[in-house]
């Protein structure tokens, strides 16, 4: 470990509340707090053993800042590695700034965001998408995406990229050592175990890529579309999804004309549904705008929810809803489009077996909702979740959610792929073993074995000051 | 210590940040945590001593919840007296909530605001005016309120009480032992000394009623009133003292219908300025509520600036400015009233003399500033702090900030004086003794020692919950 600057930052959310915690790492941590601490026993800071907590207070120059907790980490038993002092003090914001202002003053300098977390990778106490995923867990908003940053920060990705790195690298090795030998035409490197192993790779890393897709929705939350004519009760849906009245809901026809997005977390799962202002043909040049942005809203949406008033379902309605959701279906072929037929508590069980059948003609799936009393609202919510693929999430398999390591692994694979494919036209050791280099190099950036400092820089920007 | 149902709440500010505080108190606390944390190095909480952290998981039926720190605290050494264990997670608000929600499904139950202070209060861990600056302390937006909160916890406020009350009790006690002795006519208590305590008393109770004025407007900024004719430039001014837009600057006189307050922390004391929308003579009604609410304003206010344009200063604009703050002392003839003439840097040196000179006749204090230069800026603040005695902050005398202790205090004070009158109109031993014991009580109600359930509530209900 070489000696750092020490470095100082308010560690809790800011803003007044019991206690905050005030956070000192580096080489100097534990004298510059010494320098500024007094404790209630006299014990000298400074000789106390590591994991410990004194209370005591906080005084220069005979001013008395605050009553204080300190809790002692020695390195490299801490999270940064790093001498590392966390001060526990009364939560005004006053009181933390003085502390902070103190402690500048006594020498330490301002963290930088992202920065103990930035100085636990470099003194590997974390890999680097384990770095990554402590922001993603402090990011997460619901049970899945916290499961899959607890899964990620506890090592679970990068344990199988480095399994696999490693194994490669060994071939690597024996390929190189061939091209040393390379009069004598010896073999070190079995054939068939290596092609064995590119296979494993590449079934790993497509499984890998394709988690991306669940993982990024689940990340983000999933994006439902609800589309359908004006005055059918978008609004009135969302807010009984959402169980309160966000949206504004009105009698007037077209009053949705900007998209609303709201999110919605079921059994653990968070969606986002975006309020459209529906496809009906129009003249209104406002209108028509918006129908342009419902289908840029579908275009981003895993799931369409077309809802129906029950009570406008003549024969024309039910034309126009096919011609409807024929227009989606044209212009995206492979997104669900489910019908929800609102209001109907003033249907007949024969009127909704009629609609049933009719829309089965149509290929379409249809559920019956009450928005206004709230029937239907549960299999409406059942139905979302059988959109998700949460198989991978329940199997507690790894899931990648991160955009630089999705680009990584494709880039990964592709490099391994050309492996695969040296091997089979039997082009040179020495080309393959460039190829395998490249791999290596890919899987290295997941983990930081292969990092610089702008791809460091730009992973830790998006950390909060004090993490 | 009574065993105590273990509370738990989120002791840092809410929302998301680096970290998060949980903290659990009460008999069962270390149990509770102990099963739901599964220690890295696979210790045993419950067997581990007291102000020690340790590094592990929040886990329950196979479900990890976070990675955190927990730092134990064993009862009568912790905060409110009891065991005490904190829990510092990843600060996102799901991670939060999700480890709350299991502990109390553990057994802890949400703890109430205040009711981590209230028990330490409880366990003699702190009196009941530390425990009430705790919460001042936390409130504490500016130096001044700050040192006071700090001299109040730290037990100086208490001492002084408590040193009174024990010599008061001794005397009571051997005036009671004289009723034990009534028909012997004996006097243990030497009326002497005991008219020079209650001498002592009374100097130290009206030192400290005194100070409440100052503690008072300490805590809550002084208030101090801008005023003057409309499109003088006010507005101005404040943001020239905030150094920021604020208010909103306009050229249209009477722009500044609205009171406007803002904050600005001088040397450590906050000052609240609020500016007023003047008092000239008007037919518009709004305008003349306007002015009603400014004389409501001077009322609260400590200090007056009264604020003209130095380019309107004509020999009619100078008697308006007379009458109209001669309007202001009739009213309240104590109220400093200083003239602030903006927009001076346009006067020429003996213009300026002149403006002096006149002033000084209806004796006004001047002081010339350019708010749109901000020049004569740092004149006015140093004005504005030498209305404010600090002379009590400079030398750490006790200083009573808080209304209920300034009621005790009063009422103390009362009963010493009937002893006093009692003594010197040579009343009967028991009836005295009676004063003395009214005396003692309202000593022990602001230290704690005479206390009710109300009482604590009122107290307790300002804190924070997690404090």
């Amino acid at each position: 470990m070489i000696p750092q600057e020490t470095i100082v930052a308010l560690a809790t959310p800011s803003g007044a509340g019991a206690i905050a915690i005030i956070r000192l790492s580096g080489s100097n941590a534990v004298t510059i707090a010494a320098s500024v601490f007094q404790s209630i026993s006299g014990k000298d800071l400074s000789k106390q053993k590591t994991h410990t907590i004194h209370l005591g207070h906080i005084v220069d120059q005979n001013k008395t800042y605050d009553q204080v907790l300190v809790s002692l980490f020695k390195g490299p038993n801490s999270y940064t590695g790093e001498n590392v002092v966390e001060i526990s003090c009364h939560g005004s914001t006053f009181i933390q700034q003085q502390i902070i202002q103190l402690l500048l003053r006594k020498g330490a300098k301002m963290a930088q965001a992202g920065e103990f977390t930035l100085r636990a990778f470099l003194n590997g106490k974390l890999d680097l998408s384990q770095a990554e995923a402590v922001a993603d867990l402090i990011a997460s908003d619901n049970e899945a995406s916290h499961q899959i940053a607890m899964q990620q920060m506890r090592g679970g990705f990068s344990n199988e990229i480095a399994k696999l790195r490693e194994e490669l690298l060994n071939f690597a090795s024996l390929i190189e050592l061939e091209l040393d030998f390379a009069e004598e035409d010896v073999e070190f490197a079995d054939r068939t175990a290596f092609y064995e192993l590119l296979n494993r790779i590449e079934f790993v890393l497509k499984r890998l890529i394709d988690s991306f897709a669940v993982g990024n929705v689940i990340k983000n939350g999933i994006p439902v579309a609800i589309v359908g004519e004006p005055n059918v009760g978008k609004s009135t849906l969302l807010n009984a999804l959402l169980n309160e009245e966000r949206a504004i809901v009105s009698d007037i026809a077209g009053t949705t004309r900007d998209t609303i997005e709201d999110e919605l977390v079921i059994n653990g799962i968070g969606f986002r549904f975006i309020d459209t202002a529906g496809i009906r043909e129009t003249k209104d040049v406002v209108e028509s705008i918006g129908i342009q942005k419902t289908f840029e809203k579908i275009e981003q949406a895993q799931v369409v929810l077309y809802l129906v008033d029950s009570l406008q379902l003549t024969v024309d309605s039910l034309k126009s809803l096919k011609v409807e959701t024929e227009k989606i279906k044209n212009k995206f072929p492979l997104k669900p489009i489910v019908v929800v037929a609102n209001k109907a508590d003033l249907l007949t069980e024969k009127e909704i077996t009629n609609l049933q059948e009719q829309l089965t003609t149509y290929n379409l799936q249809l559920i019956t909702i009450s928005a206004k009393q709230k029937t239907g609202i549960d299999i409406l919510k059942e139905t979302l979740l059988s959109f998700v693929n949460t198989g991978a999430l329940r199997n507690n398999e790894t899931i990648v959610t991160n955009t630089r390591h999705y680009d990584s692994l494709l880039k990964a694979l592709e490099e391994v792929q050309k492996v695969k494919w040296g091997l089979d036209s039997g082009i040179s050791s020495d080309l393959i073993a460039l190829d395998i280099r490249e791999a290596l190099h890919y899987f290295g950036e997941i983990t930081g074995e292969v990092t610089n400092d702008e791809l460091l820089g730009n992973i830790f920007a998006n950390f909060c000051i004090g993490k």
